[in-house]
This record gives structure tokens, sequence and C-alpha cells, in this order.
């Protein structure tokens, strides 16, 4: 043990399990950059609520765009599914559009997708 | 327009584009239960911060398991990391263990796989 408790760090990352016995048996892979984290963040905080995401899902989970009307019956107020909607939109997951006295909502693709950066074991 | 109107919701649901002219022109495809999307605001909750972000992208992203040694090192104090890695820990997303002076962490695969109940657009 006392033979390698001065390798130098990076020499105990990139080496391989047995031979680094004071701290490293696996090595550190892809990782999210900072900015990234903070935008992947702002995101799942976006969507970290049980009402928002069973609204995001009735949308996105929908062909095309949807109806107010069709997705707001979860079990809250109408002001408060309008809420949600609002953050929903301002994190760039949904867009819509009023006509006549409905209001029509839809997924947008990108942003939903940075998930994807996040690694998975 | 009017002859519509009293067309019951479900019908509308149901019917494709432009049969329902009152205010369905997309149909709610797949949705979360209430049960699931509890699940899964909590993992998201529980991701959703930049340095657990970070933290645990550095775990996943690492083939097996790493040295606390190895991941601390994203501009916070120790026990401040000691926190996230908690969090994670609580949320099920990684697991550890101690051995000697250090702590080694891996990530944990089905938890973060709710992600993939999220339904897509």
């Amino acid at each position: 043990m006392t033979a390698t408790n001065h390798v130098p760090e990076q020499l105990l990352r990139i080496s391989g399990p047995g031979t680094a016995p004071v701290c490293a048996p696996g090595t550190v892979g892809d990782e999210l950059s900072p900015a990234l984290a903070e935008e992947l963040a702002g995101l799942l905080k976006a969507l970290a609520d049980p009402v928002r995401l069973r609204l995001y899902s009735r949308i996105a989970g929908a062909r095309g765009e949807v109806c107010v009307c069709d997705i707001q019956d979860v079990g809250v107020s109408q002001p408060t599914v309008s809420h949600h909607l609002r953050k929903l939109r301002e994190a760039g997951l949904i867009d819509c559009e009023r006509r006549g006295t409905w209001v029509y909502y839809w997924a947008l693709p990108g942003r939903i997708d940075l998930l994807d950066q996040l690694p998975r074991p």
C-alpha cells in the first residue's frame, strides 16, 4: 500500500483495477459539463412535479396538438393547471396557440432530448 | 359548429381531426398514471440540482465503481458533496461501500430507467 500512496491522482485514475490499491478501482467516465448540468437541472425542475408530469405526458403522448379541455382533468383547479402549463412553456417543453375559445398545446422535441445527455449506468 | 356542441367529450376524444370542430384536433395518447407521476417526480427532484447531476454523471458514466476521491472535485465543500451523494442514495440512484479510508460509489440501473416512462413527442 505504502508504495502507491504518492502516485499522482491522474496516474491512479488511468491505472486499472489491482494496480492502484489506494483509491481507484474504477475510472471516471463521461460527465456533464457544469453548463450542461445547469441547463439539465432547470429542465428537471420544470418537470419535477406530479401534475406537471401528467400534463406533459398527455401533451407529449398525443399525436400532434391537444385541446386544453382534453388534458386539464388532473384533479387540480383550472388556474393551477394554467400555472403548470405556463411553467412547461417557460421551460421550452411545450408551446400553445389560442384558437377561439380553446387553447391548443403541443410538445417541442428539442428540449426534452437533453435527458439523453445524462449518462446511464 | 352548433351541431357538434353537445357531442359527449368522450366522443370528441375518439373522433379524428375534422370530425370534431369544437375542441379536439388531436387525441390524448399514452399518459403517466398518478402513481407513476409521483414516483417519477421524486426521481427528478433528486436529480434536479447541477451538483447532484455532475456527481451522478461521474458515477453513472464510470465503468464500475468510483472512489469518492475521484468525483468530489465539483467546486463545493466536502460536506456538501456528502449531502448530495446521500440524496442520490436515498433516491435509489446510487449505492456505496466503505473500504478502509475511502468510500466507493456505483450507479444502480433500475431507478434511472423510470425516465423512459416519460412520453416523448
